[in-house]
C-alpha cells in the first residue's frame, strides 16, 4: 500500500518553502518535491535588499538559510522533478521524471516560473556559448567584455548594474518603445557609466562561430537593420510558469499560463489543488510575497484537511 | 503650503515596514506614522520560528532588524498616533493625536490589530496589577506563581508555555468546548506538565485588594460557580483591529471591524486608500503574510499614483 501524505508540495523556492515550514509546524505529514531549492532567487544577479529582517543578503545565501530551516522540519524532501499530477478517488497521485509515484490528500504547487525564451535564431545554438539566462552563474566569465542584456525591467536593470562591476560595456535592449524598471534601477545603471539603453528594437538572430560574437537587430525608430558585436547575451525578459505537469486538465489557467487561485486562500478551482507564489496569477512576484502566499497556502491547506473550509472560503474566481 | 507625500502609511509593524522598504525603493515620496516599531511582534511570548530566514529568533530581535532596515531607506519617520483620515480634493489629509497634519495622494493602512479586552468587572481595575496583555513584558514578575491565560488559540497555547519556564502552574481557560491552537502547541503545553486546560468556562469577574488574588467563572459543563486564586491573568482572546481613525467614514469593513481589500492589490472602496496586514480582512495572520501584503500593497499603491492601475486591478469585493 501507498503511504498517502496529508499535503505534496511541489517545489522549493520561497513559497514551497515556507508552505512547508507551515504544514509539517501544523503537523500534517508531509512531502515537498523540488529539483533544487531556491526557485528564482537563485538567478538573482543582485544582493536581495527587499526581503525584510536582511538590510542586504546574496540570493545565494538567503537560499541557504531557506534549506536549513526546512530541513530542520518534520517534512520529507524528494529531491526528483513532477510530471504529472492525476486526481483518482479523492486523492492526488504525483509522478516524477525519477519514476516514482506519491500520494497525497492535498497539493501545494509552487513551481515557481522558468526563464523566457527570445526564440531567435542563434539562440538556443550559443546557450553556454554566450547566451546566459543567469547572470549571476555565468557573469563572471565576460570579465571586460561587451555584452548585451535583453529585457526593461527590473531583472534586466539589475543583470546590467551587476554585470557593470566587471563586464566593460552592457547593452540594454528593450522591444517596446520605454523600460518598465523602477526609477532606482534607472538610475542606479546611469550611474555605472557603462550602460546604454536601446529601446524600441526588434532582435533578429544571434551569430557567431565556436562562441557568438554578433547580435543582429532592427532598429524600429530609424527602421534599419544593426548588429552589435558582443561576446554575451543575457536574456532577462520574464518567465513562463513551470506548470506544464498539470497543464492538461485540472486547474484553471490565465492567458500568461498562471494559475488562477483564489487569493484569499491560494485554492486553485480543484477542491485540494492550492497554488502559491510565482507560478499562479499574483502580480507581484517578489520573495516576500511568494513566502507570504506559501504560508497561506498551507494555512488553508490545513482546513482542507481538517475539512473546516467554511464556505466563503471555497474557490471564487 | 502643506508638503504632499506620495503616500503615508500608517502603522510601524511587519505590513507597514514591509510597505515602506517597497515605497521608498520605488521612489515614492513616502512617510510612515506609527506609534512605535514591531506590532505585534512586540507581544510575542516565544520566539518565532515560521519567519522564513530566521530558524528561530526573538520578536524584539526581529523587530530591531526591521526597524533597522525601514531607517535606511529614503522614506520619513514620525512617531505618533493617527486620529483622523480624511479625503478633500482627491487629497488624503492626516491628523495625528501630536496635533500635527500631513497630506498624501495615498494611504496605506498597516496600523494592525490590539488585544481584545475580556470586558468582565475588575479587569480594568488590576492591568498592571495582575491583568495583562502582554505575557513578554509582565510575566518574569510571576515567578513560581499560579497564572491564568485566556483563550483557547494558538496565542493563549504560546503564552501559557512561555510562562511555563518560571510560573509554577498554569489554567488555560477556554469560553468554548474545545480549544483552537495547533496540536503541536497543545502537544507542547501539555510536555510542561504545568498546563491545565479548562474549557467550556464563562468568566466572571476578577477579584482582590491591592492586586488580583481571585478569577471567578462559571463551569457551564457542571454548571457551578468555582473560583481561582490566582496571581496574573494573561488575556490571550485575538484582537481588535486598530483602524477606528477611519472608522466613521471611507473604508469598507467585515463583521470584525477589519478593512475589506482586494485581496490581489490590497486596494479597499476608496480610491488611494490602501490597507495591509493584520488591520485586514485577510484571515492568516501572520508576520510573513503581513509582510507579503505591505509589499502587494506598495506595488498597487505605486501603480496608482502613476495612474497606471488596469481596469481589472480595481477594487471589486
Amino acid at each position: 500500500m501507498f503511504k498517502i501524505y496529508d499535503v505534496i508540495i511541489i517545489g522549493g523556492g520561497p513559497a514551497g518553502i515556507t508552505a512547508g515550514i507551515y504544514c509539517s509546524r501544523q503537523k500534517l505529514s508531509s512531502l515537498l518535491i523540488t529539483k533544487s531549492f531556491g526557485g528564482q532567487m537563485s538567478r538573482k544577479a543582485v544582493n536581495i535588499e527587499n526581503y525584510p529582517g536582511f538590510e542586504s543578503i546574496s540570493g545565494i545565501d538567503l537560499i541557504k538559510k531557506f534549506e536549513n530551516q526546512i530541513k530542520k522540519q518534520s517534512i520529507e524532501i524528494e529531491i526528483d522533478i513532477v510530471s504529472k499530477v492525476k486526481k483518482t478517488n479523492g486523492t492526488f497521485s504525483i509522478s516524477t521524471k525519477g519514476k516514482k509515484n506519491f500520494k497525497a490528500k492535498a497539493v501545494i504547487v509552487a513551481s515557481g516560473a522558468d526563464p523566457r525564451k527570445l526564440e531567435i535564431p542563434g539562440e538556443k545554438k550559443f546557450i553556454g556559448k554566450g547566451v546566459s539566462y543567469c547572470a549571476l552563474c555565468d557573469g563572471p566569465m565576460f570579465s571586460n567584455k561587451v555584452v548585451a542584456v535583453i529585457g526593461g525591467g527590473n531583472s534586466a536593470f539589475e543583470t546590467a548594474i551587476a554585470l557593470s562591476n566587471y563586464t566593460s560595456k552592457i547593452f540594454i535592449m528593450e522591444t517596446g518603445k520605454e523600460v518598465r524598471a523602477d526609477i532606482e534601477n534607472q538610475e542606479k545603471a546611469k550611474k555605472t557609466k557603462k550602460i546604454e539603453v536601446l529601446t524600441n528594437v526588434s532582435l533578429k538572430k544571434i551569430t557567431g562561430k565556436k562562441f557568438l560574437d554578433t547580435l543582429v537587430y532592427f532598429d524600429k525608430k530609424n527602421k534599419q537593420e544593426k548588429s552589435l558585436m558582443i561576446s554575451g547575451v543575457f536574456i532577462e525578459i520574464g518567465y513562463q510558469p513551470a506548470d506544464t505537469f498539470i497543464k492538461d486538465h485540472l486547474v484553471e489557467f490565465n492567458e500568461m499560463d498562471e494559475i488562477k487561485i483564489n487569493s484569499r486562500t491560494c485554492e486553485t478551482k480543484i477542491p485540494g489543488i492550492f497554488a502559491a507564489g510565482d507560478v499562479t496569477d499574483i502580480k507581484t512576484k517578489q520573495i516576500i510575497v511568494a513566502c507570504g502566499e506559501g504560508a497561506k497556502a498551507a494555512f488553508f491547506t490545513s482546513k482542507y484537511i481538517k475539512n473546516i473550509l467554511t464556505n466563503n472560503e471555497k474557490f471564487k474566481n
